[in-house]
């Protein structure tokens, strides 16, 4: 078992949901890489406007009467005020912005059901944190950092548009998410039908969050998604971390390892040898996540496929430093698509930003992934579950114990016999697909399946390199939101 | 419109769900008539066991990590541990004694359906304080009385029975309860399918606590109730006000009304006058809500048929002394049926017990009840709803401000289309039926009327003057659960 993957702090944020935050969140104790985090920029595809609406920070007691501000984005120009449905983006754990933007979806069908735009963020991401950036220093004050709180905040918001806007007031109003913001979609349908009539939950691994999830199932996804590209890529891979132990416990491994990789700061203690391994380890995952049929640059700029080019280096049995050199060079893919970064940072001592640490603090309370691999049906070193650990570290980073019993009472768990009308849809080579609803549960609650997706592909706007299966599934999501309106 | 309708503690009070505080709250400043109040300890009619479990005070944040002991009643002397069902009642605003020994209903049909009987107790009532008597005094430890809170221990509880009852794991279960325990029990199903199979609300006034409610419903209802009685009786009552203003007014006029009233103590000013008229329509109101077809001792002592009963000295034409004399005969038949009570006292000085003390924070938080009553189409004077001065006294006894607007979009308001396996029951002559859902939504959401029933009259034992109307209601929700649990 990796010592590595002992760390607290790999563990309990190795799950986080969102690309945008993933690459730090399982290389916590790596300095972020900033060639990687200039892609966060939102670019300005669409056109909107910035709103913000004071919420309660407390919707479930009357004690604390405290608002902040929460901000969301709004696009009018294809809606029809008489009859219009509200398309309504339940924000995650991020700047809102940023899934404004990459949820081309919405903007591409927009037109076709002269509908308004709403992007809504999510309390403690972005702009929109109840008593500024410093809560995340107080635990008390992050207390209302939760889903619930999070869903009563979209339910009112859609309450004061539809009081507030012209037209509006008899708005269907359907939900749109992605990853966890798509857990919040088909939550928000499950709690609240009477405010949204139905919603898509693309990626959204609802059933991960469970306590008798299989932790392993996660890294099980990865290592299938390397293998349908490649399975000599897979037992390198699996070889490699073997490999990298060894060379550096030679004299001097350390320093070559770190000359291998391109490293801007040397290799200098084992501890040094387990983030180099998180930071590959992440990028595998991401890869994999991000797995599109055409070049994007959503969190890195990468090709079409990019895990079958990061495989390229790695697609016959190899060993010793030439593995390794297929390894640096599968990074590239991921690091340096652009060849214009120098060298490699692989660790972090800068502060996390605002959705880390967010995401950090659900995962600590009601967000508990169970996590683990096994070293067999997957390609990475063995590392068990161990919850009792993952809590104490809760405890001393968050002063808060998590529940990981709550969310299945709360959320229905595998009963989904009274949801109606949403749709899961899951790309099968993104990981969080193994957490996802793969069959249909019922009449009006319908898992769409993309073979060949990764995650939340569907979400994205159209591209000409789109594959059968992506075009096929939004046809159908198409389908279905017509139906739930009509 | 009556000075007294003006006051805080009458408008925010008026409404309280549960029998067994109504009288003191629909009568906040006068004391309380301890002839009732001795009906209160509950009998010994059911054998069952007492247990307690550790629930966490806040299920919607993670920074106070105090529990408390919640109380429930548990009777498995009918219960088949291999499939028999949980028969879950959903405890409203009090001792939840009171409500085991009055809900026979349950115990009638357990042993047919091989059934586990639970009866839990809500938060800060009864034995199930969080913080103890003491949080009554401090606003932030009232902030965990709320409806969502209650739902939660609820569902956690189940999971707990569940999880350690050898053969209930799989056991389906049914809730079931009566006024704000009806209400809870239909919520339960809507936002928590997965933990109950299905509810019987009886007597469930959910869209009374909408911010678009008829105000004057109520009223008009317990209006209607004793129309049916005597259309005299109901023209004497729209006299009486006026008749005690004037009578008061003379000299020695207030003398006059205590002696005739037989009060304990004189009323010596205006005010004494309104908190008598205040007195009267208590319980006109609670003669109605118990206008059972069997003589009754839930609240207090009263023959079969209450209300024609208390009509019966009103039911001619009468004026002036006549007419106050009429009135107090119909009093008599509220507060001193056995004949043991040497006086009355109609107001109170001595401190509410922790119920009334609950669902006064309730009612000013979550539980709004639009309520007055026009002096036209209802017997009672004209009083308007302020919600403005409601909340300004919300403010000053509770240091809280009501939100009129969150129960309809946590609840669903009136769109129950996505609700599925719920009874709705209500007896006509309850006049909190003028808040219930009357008529049918859908195949699985159903109402259940019974013209001749007062307040959840069905949740009584079965009794061999019922109606016929009751026991076809019952016998209709018999077959409602034995379909949810097939």
């Amino acid at each position: 078992m990796a010592a590595h993957r002992n760390l607290f702090s790999i563990v309990v944020l190795s799950l986080c949901l969102c690309f945008a935050h993933c690459i730090l969140v399982r290389t916590k104790n790596f300095q972020r890489n900033k060639e990687v985090f200039r892609f966060y920029r939102p670019p300005s595809e669409y056109n909107y406007k910035t709103e913000y609406f004071a919420q309660k920070v407390d919707h479930f007691g009357f004690h604390n009467k405290d608002s902040y501000q929460q901000r969301y984005l709004i696009a009018d120009q294809f809606w029809d005020p008489n009859g219009g449905p509200i398309f309504f983006y339940t924000g995650n754990e991020g700047d809102i912005t940023l899934f404004c933007n990459n949820t081309g979806f919405m903007w591409d069908i927009a037109p076709e059901f002269k509908a308004l735009l709403i992007f809504a963020e999510h309390r403690y991401y972005g702009t929109s944190v109840p008593y500024g950036p410093t809560a995340f220093k107080d635990p008390t004050k992050m207390n209302y950092l939760t889903s619930e709180q999070a869903l009563a905040d979209y339910a009112v918001l859609i309450k004061h548009i539809k009081t507030t806007t012209p037209g509006a007031g008899s708005s269907k109003v359907i939900a749109f998410g992605g990853s966890y913001g798509g857990m919040l979609a088909a939550w928000f349908r499950m709690k609240y039908p009477n405010v949204v009539q139905g919603s898509l939950a693309a990626s959204a691994p609802i059933w991960t969050f469970l306590e008798d999830a299989n932790c392993d199932a996660f890294d099980y996804t990865v290592t299938e998604t390397f293998r349908k590209s490649s399975p000599d890529c897979v037992n390198n891979i699996k070889a490699l971390w073997k490999t990298l132990g060894t060379t550096a416990s030679q004299a001097a491994g350390l320093s070559k390892l770190s000359e291998m990789f391109h490293l801007c700061k040397p290799l200098k203690t084992m501890d040094d040898l387990d983030a180099l391994k998180g930071w590959i380890q992440s990028a595998l995952v991401y890869l994999t996540m991000v797995d599109y049929p055409y070049p994007s640059s959503f969190l890195a700029p990468l090709p079409a496929w990019p895990v079958k080019a990061a495989c390229r280096p790695l697609s016959t049995p190899l060993s010793g430093d030439n593995l390794i050199m297929g390894a640096v060079k599968a990074m590239n893919v991921y690091f340096n698509y652009t060849g214009t970064t120098p060298c490699f940072d692989i660790g972090t001592e800068a502060t996390p930003d605002l959705g880390i640490r967010g995401w950090g603090y659900q995962s600590c309370t009601e967000m508990v992934a169970p996590s683990c691999s096994n070293g067999k049906t997957d390609m990475f070193e063995k590392s068990d579950w161990n919850f009792k650990s993952y809590s104490e570290g809760c405890l001393e980073t968050w002063k808060v114990k998590p529940d990981i019993d709550w969310l299945e009472t709360q959320y229905w768990g595998k009963n989904l016999s009274s949801a109606s009308n949403i749709i899961f849809s899951n790309g099968l080579l993104d990981p969080w697909s193994s957490g996802g609803v793969l069959k249909t549960q019922s009449d009006s609650v319908v898992a769409v399946v993309i073979p060949n997706g990764a995650h939340h592909l569907d979400l994205r706007g159209a591209n000409k390199k789109d594959t059968p299966d992506v075009i096929s599934a939004r046809e159908l999501e198409k389908k279905y939101i017509t139906k739930w309106l009509n």
